[in-house]
């Protein structure tokens, strides 16, 4: 995969030649349909329906409780954390699936402030402004139990000068859901220890699609997504990992029976599993870890094609030709929001409207929808009201940069974006040219303008 | 069903009398077992498979995304906790299913502190050392966060004297799993109001089981599970309740997206969802809420045969047979630990070993594996070690009273037990007999002296 494709041919090429084109026979791709959304919600495994059958009809119907042991239904959490923890560069036994990404980010940072508490200097929570929203909901909650600040960085490259002195934790997501942006997490992580922070990385949007290593960078707590790259179905459980060096030295504050070292026994004193197993609670919904188990299965037969080396290589082709061909066929229409350097990119493409005098109100949501309509499958997310902005700017502690918000009157503003994510183990070139001339076509003919696509839905 | 049957041809007799029977057909009761553990994990609807195949191969692997909307992924923690409200004397928009009940009593727990902290006299929750261990485990975390004490009561009748001015709140289970001892939820309520304390309920294994009548009560906040009475299948969502009295002054420390009041305009700040919505916190297992919407059918179908109060009047003629017959058919070898009171018991019958000198270490385990290989489910839960016993006698606050424990040296002691659940929707009189004649003969041959029956498992 050298340069970017420029003819439908060039794309059909490119499928034929692309190493990891079997693994798209694991999905169920719809019929009539360009799914780029797999950063949101994942297809469907086409061995899940067989598999979720099987534990519903056999597993609970008629194995009933003893599923529980003869099922291994007790350390699913851990046996799918181990498959997690090949993706994201952690050791066997350092990862648990379970609960929501909410509910783990809150075990994770209650974790990392508890550990900070000796040193009374140390008040602030740093994250970014654009992080998303749950992440900066749940610090936020934990910042105001232990009376901590939250300070909120407005853009990437001032993340290195909010690490002061007062600092007790660096709360980041990998890949921004927003922008596509990815941090470099050993660096940050770096800077964070250098200034004597503790690094709390979400990775909701990279798991699965950008190799990570977690042990590698040092980091020191992490939690992501079970439904998004990892295909494990409408709100598949979550994972969360902790460094083997805080493997004694951290409290999980939703000390449940799950994470006891022997739950059946049944004591009435809460004594902590060793290890990750800890950051289980309560039982655990064993349907739906059954269907990231199914999602889990697409990158065991990754592994043999190559593994996470091989579906960056093709992410960042595939992402590389999007970009190259939205230029191309709709010159000047969009500006880019997702960095061009593959370093800083995610497996998502996000666009804005070019005149940046549309972005409130224009026509980027109208856009998605008409693309939904014809099978070409991205989402919309909302930029700031202008109302909100001028709120959201006198509270910014840093200054803003480029590329990430738009400049206005009463400061950067977030744009309304169009997203477009890229999911390797089953997007081909051919979705990728097909998904921009549709998209070329609703701004030629100006679909977007019909009012069917200018009502909004309750989840857009 | 006047009299307990002393016959198998009662047993059909009342079997088939029952308003309910048809109920029975709506359960796939697996060839060969007579399932007594609903208690634990209740048996799969048979209308389970088909509608989990169809949201597995529709909602998600063809509406994708778009079943967010299409398919009502969005509201179903509301909609299925309008279905259990009608079983717990809730209001419509008073219950969501969501997380595990450890989590939710960590919520539930949290918001009652938050309460409580105007008072500072009042540092205490009062509790039953009886109590499900993930309750005090959940508990013991939110009091050492606060600096509260955790006081265990050992016996209910001490309930009363604990609930002294020092009390923030009253979190005790409806129906404890050990004993299926019901408590006197409006009384208790009352007693704890006028003590100035917050009265928080776990519903557990009541919920489906008994009438709750949570608005009657004048109760103030209450979880409960999904898996056990409400057959919506492993590790199925639990649900939270609030009273409508506290629905804008109480705090949500996992403050997730799915709480939020707008989740989809992704604002910076947290803005609480108007009642008990803001109890969601990230997005919810589809799957396993499926199945809890395919268990929670029976109890619409229950509704046009009389509902709760036919259900309960069911399961105390059937815990009552089981009792009786017990008595008629083992003679002296079991002592029961469950009330024979009505007003008392819960939809469940736990035996002990008649002689006390043989708890610890006695055959209780191994009757129940003997029983389980003859296809008769039932679970043990095991007592105190007597090397445990002391620690635990020294830690109590108040002295313990008859039923509940046993007295012996170095205080009184929680026996080991057998735990027999009745799940009124779908075991019959029939069942009883069978399950007693099987327990009759494991003793009668002394079954559970052979040495597979006497190997411990992870889970029992």
């Amino acid at each position: 995969m050298t340069s970017a494709p420029s003819t439908l041919e060039d794309c059909r090429r490119l499928d034929a030649q692309d190493p990891l084109r079997p693994l798209r026979d694991l999905f169920s791709l719809p019929e009539g349909v360009i799914y780029l959304d797999g950063n949101s919600l994942g297809v469907m495994p086409k061995a899940a329906p067989a598999r979720i059958a099987q534990v519903v009809a056999q597993e609970w119907g008629v194995g009933l409780i003893r599923s529980w042991n003869e099922a291994r239904w007790f350390d699913l959490p851990q046996r799918l954390g181990d498959q997690v923890a090949q993706l994201v560069g952690a050791a066997l036994g350092e990862v648990v699936c379970t609960d929501s990404t909410s509910v783990n980010l809150y075990k994770v940072l209650f974790a990392a402030i508890a550990m900070q508490k000796k040193d009374s200097r140390r008040r602030v929570v740093v994250s970014e402004r654009s992080n998303f929203p749950t992440d900066l909901y749940i610090a936020a909650s934990l910042c105001r139990e232990h009376a901590l600040e939250l300070r909120l960085v407005d853009d990437p490259s001032g993340i290195p000068a909010a690490l002061g002195p007062d600092v007790a934790v660096l709360m980041l997501t990998h890949v921004n859901y927003r922008t596509g942006a990815m941090h470099d997490m050993a660096a940050l992580t770096r800077q964070a220890h250098e200034a004597g922070a503790i690094a709390v990385w979400d990775l909701c949007h990279s798991v699965g699609a950008v190799p990570v290593d977690l042990n590698g960078a040092q980091a020191d707590f992490a939690i992501g997504c079970g439904y998004k790259y990892l295909n494990g179905g409408p709100g598949a459980p979550a994972f969360a990992w902790v460094h083997a060096r805080h493997a004694s030295d951290w409290q999980q504050p939703l000390a449940g029976w799950w994470g006891h070292a022997a739950p059946f026994e049944f004591t009435p004193d809460y004594r902590p599993a060793p290890g990750v197993a800890r950051y289980l609670c309560g039982t655990q919904p064993i349907l739906s870890l059954t269907g990231l188990e199914c999602g889990l299965a697409g990158f065991g037969a990754a592994q043999a094609l190559g593994g996470m080396a091989a579906l960056r290589a093709k992410s960042l082709a595939l992402t590389d030709a999007f970009i190259a061909l939205v230029e191309q066929r709709c010159p000047e229409r969009f500006a880019l929001v997702t960095p061009r350097e593959h370093a800083q990119r995610g497996s998502q493409v996000c666009l804005r409207m070019a005149d940046a005098g549309q972005q409130f109100g224009g026509p980027a949501y109208a856009i998605v929808q008409a693309l939904i309509a014809r099978g070409v499958i991205g989402d919309f997310r909302a930029g700031d009201s202008p109302q909100a902005a001028p709120g959201r700017s006198q509270a910014a502690s840093l200054p803003s940069g480029d590329g990430l918000g738009v400049p206005g009157p009463g400061g950067t503003r977030m744009p309304d974006i169009l997203r477009f994510g890229f999911t390797p183990l089953y997007i081909g070139f051919e979705d990728v040219w097909n998904a921009v001339g549709n998209l070329a076509q609703v701004l030629e003919e100006e679909e977007w303008r019909r009012p069917e696509f200018n009502t909004r839905n309750a989840v857009t």
